[in-house]
């Protein structure tokens, strides 16, 4: 049952400028991993047609920060120390949508994982080292 | 002199949507090298206030693959395979500069590396893995 | 059945001195994976007596090469272009399992996936970039 | 004066059978940065002829991880939590030669970069997010 994870994750979407103009939309949520979609849009190409890379990697970047936000204490947050990003093919358009997990709950840093797909295509490949800072983000 | 090097990439920036949306500024280029900058808007933030790791990530890729696309032939154009960036200190506004470098220039692969400063912050390490690949962009 | 995957990668572990010296053993391979172990010994550690990094991201960075052996043409090899290790925990001693994975068979780029457990720990989360080039290891 | 930086991270290069058994030499170091050697032998090859990216890979880290050490508290410790090596070129034989450097020094975390040459060929570029634990390696 991930009510609980959901409504902790929420804010992180509703709150974060850049999130809402890319369209980065939360789908489902529990202990430890995060889904989203993308509906691609003309704003999200680069210069051959294909969604940015920057876009791709924000999706993953954004999601994999939600995933680490369901396994830390309330009253802190998450910000991203390191991230990579295999593109392994370009996302041509229709439907992103990621999922992120998290792979090793840690005290401080938290390592995760997510899965890009465009459509049925496999497009990316992310890992992420996520750091817990005292805080909240409201 | 970089006249042909900025002749060259100035197509990377005006021709891609997400980069004009987002308002990433060409500032210079030669062989091996681009400069861009950003100014700072509520569109970049993230939930904390900060500049999203997408927006700062998106900048050094960009920015890279137009520095990669310097030492490639005419009617070649570059596609990311990886990409990876440490998030140094978090970048809370004024103008973002990054500068790209071609690290080793290859026939298929080209590695790059970036810095991205916020006014006069380091805020990010970056480094790439590019891809020429045969077809223009235009 | 693995039996030509198996006799394709096994020369790979064979005329590798380093990886003799290291004592890393092929244990299963298929199409587009491999599983590798190692016994951990004295010559593996580092100063605090844990598996040196270097030793866990040489196994999972070989089993990757051997795995991205299985899926290209007879006459080419493998070079590592890029690989990434996240060290999850120390690994104490006992035995180090590693399974590789190909998540992208490309003409040129293979992207490979690889996890490290000592004994029941999951103890390396691995990914590479590996380039397929003309000619044998022989 | 490196006098101090040296005395520091001695003891990271002496107590750790790997490195001995590789023979990774210290050379130098200095407040955040350490320069270390490996003369190429037939144990450091993998199955090409060329050093293993195994063994490259881990004089990058295990140099980055001293420099680390150089900018801590005495008592405290420095374990790898993630590395990344891009091998720009294979590494035939001669003299390695490896200097890493403190990119960010952080309470918690502390960001690496190393270079890698090969007599005069640039083979490898390395960075490293390093994690300072309390305990000395004694």
């Amino acid at each position: 049952m991930s009510t609980g994870a959901l409504a902790r994750v929420a804010p992180v979407f509703d709150r974060a400028p850049f999130i809402r103009l890319m369209g980065y939309r939360l789908v489902d949520a529990g202990d430890g991993w995060v889904e989203t979609e993308l509906e691609v849009a003309e704003r999200h190409r680069q210069q051959h047609g294909y969604v940015h890379a920057g876009v791709v990697t924000a999706m993953a970047d954004h999601t994999s920060g939600a995933a680490a936000t369901t396994v830390i204490p309330e009253g802190r947050s998450i910000l991203t120390a390191h991230l990579a990003t295999h593109l392994l093919r370009p996302a041509a358009g229709g439907t992103l949508r990621c999922r992120a997990e998290v792979v090793k709950p840690g005290r401080t840093l938290i390592v995760t994982r997510a899965d890009v797909f465009c459509d049925d295509t496999h497009v990316a490949l992310f890992d992420g080292t996520m750091v817990s800072v005292e805080g909240d983000i409201a």
